[in-house]
């Protein structure tokens, strides 16, 4: 893959994708605005995700909670006290370092998950100074990355924005189990923004400081941890598998049935095999090549404080293999430490073994839109040199624009809008006039519109036109009377051609 | 409307559409959390909004901008100086008020837009003290709306939660005109969350701190004012009209259509004419009653700072006619500032006149999402005596779950869950097997749920299930073979039976 992230954003700017919030004030890192197509893309893959995750099952429900809510929330999910990253500043040009990021590019080693001391002693050891001037740097400190603000007016109340959706599934879990009638094991869902302090954010949209997820909250009796009534659906999906004791044994990942994987005990729940399963053929379903993924477990030194295993997706990016999902299992540990600083009891009454149960959280599929959205874009990148123009592949379920409508001269331009308010009722499309057909493909190819409708001379006659696939720039004639439903089918899946 | 707003909280929450956010904790004024029903709810009604707004046009765009943004943002767009309420505290028990709410609350007078001198005038005069104690209030005095929070570790940059949406059209605004290749007159669109630090949230989802909007800023050359060319799309719906006229003369709104509030210059542009006729058509589209519904002319007196005409589409809510949509004419106010602020320029070439124009924005039918959940909930809810249940006649396009599939007797449960596969993969459904057949209409009529599916033992005979109208109770007799593309049809307008 010749093409870097900072080349993904020159092109996301140029094509309309995503632009750096307040260009016109010198913009302000971490944040970024999504533009007419960008818009369109995230749209469309949040609506795969919920069709695929909630619409599509039965034990899955959605939730849309708030942004700012209540301090006590965040003092009890932990985040209060350890939401922090370390904070390094040169005590000369005060530049800010994320000190575990520091140290990782310094000295090529994994600092993840490090306490100030630890940072500290590396910094000093090895002579760690400030790269911007050189001068030396001061001591590390923790600091906490949640946004704060104040609710009500002067002396009011001090808040977080979210630094997470979960914690809003785990404060409406009560409500939720009850007014959906939900029975064990189940999910709840839930799409948003989210918000991080990060000192210093980078790689484009990779980390940002508001981003989104998308992310469930799946919940077991906890004697059903060892057994997942849909594993049978992904057991068979050859997996690249990249354990802890791989990494530690410096071995490259490997593929890897997950039925194979959960026998072995290197996947040690079967929830986690089913939901890595599941979320890679989400993925794939959209046309992500497999092979650019990965699932790789949690060291012990990276896990989170409510952590019991952890298993990260991972995508191939120019700068690496980096997470886009985290599989925490987090036990009972959020709805426990909600029971106790709200007082109130969180525990439901299992119909199965007939008990009350605090659910644990077996797994928690949770994918940021922005790294996805990167992820889609980065598959479906390709410059091909025969068509002298970039060919964006994305699925035509997430392509922003479906159909590009072409008259082949403007006198075709009647014939053409016809066929255009036809397709525009059903499908997103664009209408274009200008320039030659083949520059007209080459626009379309550019932004990734799967299917390109040209009206010519013939059309007149025969009532037909040519439809051009956009990956293999094939060509068929079509009536236009089918031509709304021909599409819907090729979006669908159906093989080009006839 | 005997329902009031608290009755529908109530409702809101039992049947899981809204809960108060951090409840468990007590809760905390002015923010909401949408349930398993109410995500979904809100979800399809901005979907619809934007197949609506941007999807069928050719000359509306979307954008999807970050809500933390540079903060001189907000002092070019007037913000950080006067986006203020007037303060009133209790000087004993510290109880605080907004201003203008309080006058008005106690005296019945119009009190939008009153300046903090005003406020106190009136306090003074008329003796108001504070209604929760009866002690003297301390004086009246200006607080801005916005959240703010602090970008980067301490010291960092102050900025602001954006209190709208509309800025970020307006910081993009250059961006988005030469990538999406726009010509004048066309609009940019935008959905997602604002931030009001309300000094006294009420009347549920209506004024909440955290909310949600859709909106548009139409751009148009200056000289394009007059003249709107989509006036006869809805030049003869007729509207109920609440002139500043008829407001001072304490005349009752009254029809007109929308022509002749033009040619009588009750409605200043054409395009105030145009976007009210358009928003009216989205209600009533997905099934408002258009008699809830009037355009209300702003007063001279409650104009904001940028306004030159402004309209506002008003819902008779159970609490009065409430504003739903604000339509200002901002002129080139927004554009001006930010390219003063930012020394850019902003101006843009307009192929037409062959002039380098700062565009108008004519109108800005700006929705609070979260006012139009409200709406549609209203104007569903109907407590059917006869059928001794509440029946939410929600339109199909925005209802939550659009079918339930029901089993007679759970021996037919095999077969049910047949007919229930091949509906999912299309739908939203509900499954449901608990209680008689009846029960499971109510319930499902309760959350609004249009056609329900029953499998009873006539079904092994001839593969025909009975489809139930929520709305009408009529049934008819479907074969399972056609089920998906028989409920398709329903949700788009096809009349039940056959």
């Amino acid at each position: 893959m010749a093409l870097g992230i900072a080349d993904m954003a020159v092109f996301c700017k140029k094509k309309g994708f995503v632009y750096p919030n307040s260009e016109i004030y010198g913009g302000i890192s971490g944040f970024w605005d999504y533009g007419h197509l960008g818009s369109e893309l995230k749209n469309n893959l949040k609506q795969m995700w919920w069709k695929f995750h909630v619409h599509s099952r039965e034990d899955i429900v959605g939730i849309d909670g708030s942004i700012i809510t209540h301090p006590k929330v965040w003092v009890a999910s932990g985040h209060v006290e350890s939401f922090v990253d370390i904070l390094l500043e040169c005590t000369k040009c005060r530049e800010r370092y994320r000190g575990d990021q520091l140290v990782e590019d310094v000295l090529k080693i994994s600092a993840d998950g490090m306490k100030a001391d630890d940072i500290n002693k590396l910094v000093r050891e090895n002579k760690i100074h400030c790269r911007k001037c050189g001068s030396a740097l001061g001591e590390a400190s923790p600091f906490n990355l949640m946004f704060s603000t104040e609710i009500g007016a002067s002396g009011g109340l001090k808040s977080y924005l979210r630094p997470e959706t979960a914690q809003l599934i785990f404060t409406n879990f009560k409500l939720v189990e009850e007014h959906a009638r939900m029975k064990l094991p189940f999910g709840i869902a839930q799409m948003g923004k989210a918000f991080r302090n990060e000192i210093s954010p980078r790689d484009f949209l990779f980390r940002c400081r508001e981003f989104e997820q998308m992310e469930i909250e799946y919940f077991i009796h906890p004697n059903q941890t060892g057994k997942c009534p849909f594993l049978n659906e992904v057991e068979d999906m050859e997996v690249n598998i990249f354990s802890a004791e791989m990494q530690e044994n410096n071995k490259p990942h490997s593929p890897m049935k997950l039925k194979d994987a959960v026998k072995k005990k290197i996947i040690q729940t079967p929830w986690h095999a089913y939901f890595l399963g599941l979320e890679i053929s989400w993925f794939t379903s959209l046309g992500v090549n497999q092979q650019h993924l990965r699932a790789r477990q949690h060291l012990r030194t990276e896990k989170s404080h409510y952590a019991l295993d952890t298993w990260d997706l991972e995508y191939k990016f120019p700068f690496g293999w980096k997470e886009l999902l985290g599989m925490a299992n987090r036990t009972d540990y959020d709805l426990k430490a909600h029971s106790e600083h709200s007082k109130k009891d969180l525990s439901i009454f299992d119909e199965e073994s007939k008990q009350k149960v605090i659910p644990h959280v077996v797994c928690e599929p949770s994918l940021g839109v922005d790294r996805a959205f990167l992820v889609f874009l980065f598959d479906a990148y390709n410059n091909d040199e025969a068509r002298g123009n970039i060919v964006l592949k994305l699925h035509p379920k997430i392509a922003p624009i479906k159909v590009g409508v072409f008259p082949l001269v403007n006198k075709l331009d009647g014939e053409a809008r016809k066929a255009f308010e036809s397709l525009k009722r059903n499908f997103y499309c664009f209408y274009d006039r200008s320039g030659s057909i083949g520059r007209r493909y080459a626009r379309a190819d550019e932004i990734g519109i799967p299917y390109c409708v040209t009206i010519d001379f013939e059309t007149l006659k025969d009532n037909s036109v040519t439809i051009r696939d956009r990956d293999t720039t094939e060509q068929v004639r079509v009536k236009i009377d089918g031509l709304p439903s021909f599409i819907e089918g090729l979006i669908n899946g159906k093989p080009f051609g006839r």
